[in-house]
């Protein structure tokens, strides 16, 4: 590797950092609308990100694949075929009206990091094990309502109940797989065997203010907090607006407008983390009350016990709000995932890497957004590394990174892959 | 006519009656998703109501057509052509997910009436006016943000503005009209002059409680409110839901359902009638913090001062909030109407059709919902029937109402006509 040390640092990494800020804007020009970036799961955009990614995947030097459940997987063999594989990878779904950062850049980091390892084995320093890089092809959710079905695929932890979900457009997931050319019958094929793997390392944009704030260019990912995620509808009834006197009123707007400002009174109060994303009020009419509300909440906290704790106090007050209003409260898991920490070893391999960029003390960060490492977690070690972000911005257009740290992130990438290989028993 | 004394009555009014509610279930067919009743303007649904109506009309002896803002127009002559006309009406469009009769119905009544009146003329008791009736084309506005739309081309009160006006899936009101086959540089043709009319009469459910707690089939219309609509948008920012801190969080949704419970606080207390019909939060993902929302506000009272002192409240607690959470408060004007009151004269017509079905001491009320006569009143004297309909329920699948009602409504509607009849000077 190229001797990164105090980084700011050589001609190769500031080459692969441009080259990984422009995939990203190749990535970002594939989007559902014009304008701005929407790349949800099994959509064209999707398909057109996995051909794009599969492509650079071959110039780095590996295979490249889709797998069963939309997975962009690129493969370079180790001292010898066959060997287990250490994984590296991130998401390249993205939320509505995206920034362009969250995900793409741990797939264009990884992929880098796999161009330098196969320059390596080209001259005759190959690993003790194959690496695989995986463009996850939904980590976000925001197409169905179940999250991580790209790494819960692979990770073998797929629910075939997901297939009846629908779209906003009526579609069902069973009939996008069909439609990207999937054969839903097959997702069990994206399982991996623990056996043969070595470990995950990710690396993601920080998606929060702590590195910028501590001036820092890369952090440590100590644990992952775990998302429950609700669908939620407040049931009223739907009545002219002109003629319906207050006292005769089942309005759900109220009772959800009561739902969202006790959503955030007790999230702060417990010291989690909870967000109304979505809500829309049916049938919408100017002027007609509003018969029913849909809502989703998104809760999570660094203790699973306190984010469940939260769940229930929220419920107490909406059933109780919603009483006092005629009206009921409706309210589906969508998601669960507990808390995960990181491996130790893939954690001290992280480490290492930022000490051979010059961080000898990282910062070490509990991640409150959720990632596909939680769901690998289930059959593998996993490991993270945070990359700082302009103001703490994500899911948002004005997603921004700096050039140099990437070329920092992609040298402390590449330096936590050869700790790894230093320590690997095989 | 049919000597309808105490109602209960005679076998032509339950046949009429039978045709109206059968004519409603028929233009509740014609809806852009099966199963409920979605019927706006300038539609598909909207040019099949069109026929249907039309066909009704020609059946009853009128000539019909499509005038140039969408109204199906019939017309009966008087006692000799061309004379001025005596308008009945009401709208064929519809709320969301709608109910039958809120509209339909004042145009099915109209027909009837016309029917009768078209049998007196051919056996020589024509009347000293022309009779047309006029199912309007857009009242509730439920496709563009403006309404009346129909009615206010008929009164000549048309803005061009609104040609700019975009629906849900991006299509312009001009588009709109092409489409329809309707020419929006002829729109003005709509317009009808004052010198030819006589008046304005609708039969049309309460849409509130009151007839039916009072147990009485028919009403009088006193006023109508004035309504006033608002789209508004909360702006602050969207950003990840996990990793933005609560300090740093701009979240349009907080702001957006602290003034949805500002708005009912606010008109309880001034004793007027607000609702938030629609709303939605935008981009909608449920790991993102909502960045927008948007949402529509419809005010209403009894006295037009009541109403905008209630608006500057609502907007001054709106304001506060916003500026609280670094939230921006935008709110658009999409419609205003001054509170109408009924022609004296027309006014009691109504009451004398009333008394004509047994009612001597009619029960008069001021509607709280918006009319097609609001518009129509800025062109000739408007007058109004209200007929019961079940638990005051409107704008929902639940409407109903009494066949029983409906051929009183019938008898006295034709009463009515025939009282102008008798008071008009020509």
């Amino acid at each position: 590797m190229s001797e990164p040390s105090a980084h700011g640092a050589t001609a190769r990494s500031d080459a692969a950092a441009r080259t990984a800020l422009k995939r990203c804007d190749e990535l970002a020009a594939l989007s559902a609308y014009e304008g701005r970036i929407d790349r949800y799961f099994l959509t064209p955009e999707h398909a057109a990100a996995n051909a794009l990614a599969a492509g650079w995947m071959r110039d780095a030097g590996m295979t490249a694949r889709i797998d069963a459940v939309g997975n962009v997987c690129g493969r370079l063999e180790g001292a010898e075929p066959g060997l287990p594989a250490l994984l590296l990878g991130s998401h390249l779904d993205t939320v509505p009206d995206a920034g362009r950062y969250d995900g793409p850049l741990g797939v264009v980091v990884a992929i880098a990091v796999a161009q330098r390892i196969a320059k390596r084995a080209a001259s005759g320093e190959a690993l003790p094990f194959a690496l695989e890089v995986v463009g996850f092809s939904d980590e976000e959710g925001t197409r169905f309502s179940s999250a991580l079905m790209g790494s819960r695929g692979l990770a073998g932890s797929w629910d075939d109940a997901w297939f009846d979900q629908i779209d906003a457009g009526g579609v069902t997931l069973r009939e996008a797989f069909v439609r990207f050319g999937l054969d839903p019958d097959r997702v069990g094929d994206a399982a991996r065997n623990p056996d043969e793997l070595v470990g995950y390392l990710e690396s993601h944009i920080e998606q929060g203010p702590y590195l910028e704030e501590a001036d820092r260019a890369l952090g440590v990912v100590s644990t992952i907090a775990g998302a429950r995620r609700f669908a939620i509808s407040v049931h009223g009834e739907a009545r002219h607006a002109g003629g319906t006197p207050y006292e005769r009123r089942r309005d759900a707007l109220i009772g959800a407008s009561h739902a969202v400002l006790d959503v955030e009174r007790i999230a702060r109060a417990e010291r989690v983390i909870a967000t109304v994303g979505a809500m829309q009020a049916y049938p919408g009419g100017v002027n007609v009350i509003p018969g029913r509300v849909d809502l989703t909440l998104d809760l999570r906290a660094e203790h699973d016990a306190d984010r469940d704790r939260a769940w229930d106090l929220i419920v107490d007050a909406a059933e109780k709000r919603c009483a006092e209003r005629g009206l009921r409260w409706e309210a589906t898991e969508t998601h669960s995932a507990p808390a995960v920490a990181m491996d130790p070893a893939l954690r001290a391999a992280i480490t290492d890497g930022l000490a051979a960029v010059g961080d000898k003390d990282p910062m070490v960060l509990f991640s409150k957004a959720g990632h596909d490492a939680m769901a690998v977690a289930a059959i593998t070690g996993v490991g993270m590394q945070f990359v700082r972000c302009h103001d703490g911005i994500s899911h948002h257009p004005g997603e921004a990174v700096r050039a140099d740290d990437v070329a920092a992130a992609i040298d402390a990438f590449e330096a936590s892959v050869l700790a790894v290989a230093a320590t690997y028993a095989g």
